[in-house]
C-alpha cells in the first residue's frame, strides 16, 4: 500500500508550554520545530523521540480539530501519522475500501520536517483512531 | 534517561477480530502474536508496522483498563510504549519527578516480543497519555 513507516504520534494538550516543559524534563526532549497552523486552529511542537517524532499540539481557539478532541476526549493521544510514497494512490485505494478523508483531497504545506502533502482519515474509519498520511515532497534542509 | 525508542502504539478496540480484519486489509498487517492477559482483562494482537509494533487490544470483560478506557473515551489510541535499558532506574528517576506508576513496581511476563518487565505511568502524569515502559529481558527466539 506504499506505507513507509511511522512518522509521528500527536498528543493534544491544553498548554503547549507546560507540556513541552514536562516532556522535556522527563524524556530530555527539545523542540526541533514549532509553528502555528491557523487553518486548523493549532500550534504544534515537534521533537525527535527514539525512532519517531512526538508532536505536542495545542488549540489556538475554541474551534478546530484539537479543541474538539480535547472537549470530547480530554487531553491525550490524538493521532498517528505514517509516511507514504504516493499519497494520492494511498487515498484512492483507501477510498475504494470505503474510508473517508477530511478534506477529500490532500493539502500541501511547509512543516518542520519539510514541504509535504497531508491527508487525514476520518476517525470513525479506524476504530476511533485519527490516521494521518504524509508524503514528504521536499525534506527540510 | 535510558529511553531507547518507541516499541509500540496501543489501540483500544471493542472487537479484536473486526479490527484485525480492518487493519489487515488497509495496512496489510498480519498478526505476529496474540494472547490474553487476564490480570489486566485484555486480549491483544501485535503486528509490525514500519518501524514499530501496532497493538490492538480488546477488553475480555467489563472491568480492567481497556474496558475503562473505551467507556471513558471510546475506541482509539490508548497508550504509547517505549523500550528502556533499565526499567527500575527509569521509574526511580520519574518517581523523583513526581510521576506515579500503577502498579508501583514493574511486573515481568512473557509477551509476543519476548520476556520483559513492564511499567505504566498514570495517565494524569503525561497530559492524559498512558505511557508504558518495557525492558526486554529476553527477546523472543
Amino acid at each position: 500500500m506504499g506505507i513507509e513507516g511511522l512518522l509521528k504520534v500527536g498528543i493534544a494538550v491544553k498548554d503547549l508550554e507546560e507540556a513541552k516543559r514536562l516532556f522535556g524534563q522527563v524524556f530530555g526532549l527539545a523542540s526541533e520545530g514549532e509553528d502555528t497552523y491557523e487553518p486548523l486552529s493549532m500550534r504544534y511542537s515537534l521533537s525527535s523521540l527514539g525512532n519517531m517524532l512526538l508532536e505536542l499540539i495545542q488549540p489556538t481557539g475554541p474551534e478546530g480539530p484539537i479543541a474538539r478532541f480535547i472537549k470530547n476526549h480530554g487531553e491525550g493521544l490524538q493521532h498517528i501519522c505514517f509516511t507514504v510514497s504516493d499519497i494520492e494512490e494511498v487515498m484512492k485505494q483507501l477510498k475504494q475500501q470505503g474510508i473517508e478523508f477530511v478534506p477529500e483531497s490532500p493539502f500541501e504545506l511547509d512543516a518542520a520536517f519539510g514541504r509535504a502533502k497531508f491527508a487525514f482519515a476520518r476517525p470513525r474509519a479506524f476504530n476511533g483512531v485519527i490516521v494521518e498520511f504524509v508524503e514528504v515532497v521536499k525534506p527540510a534542509a
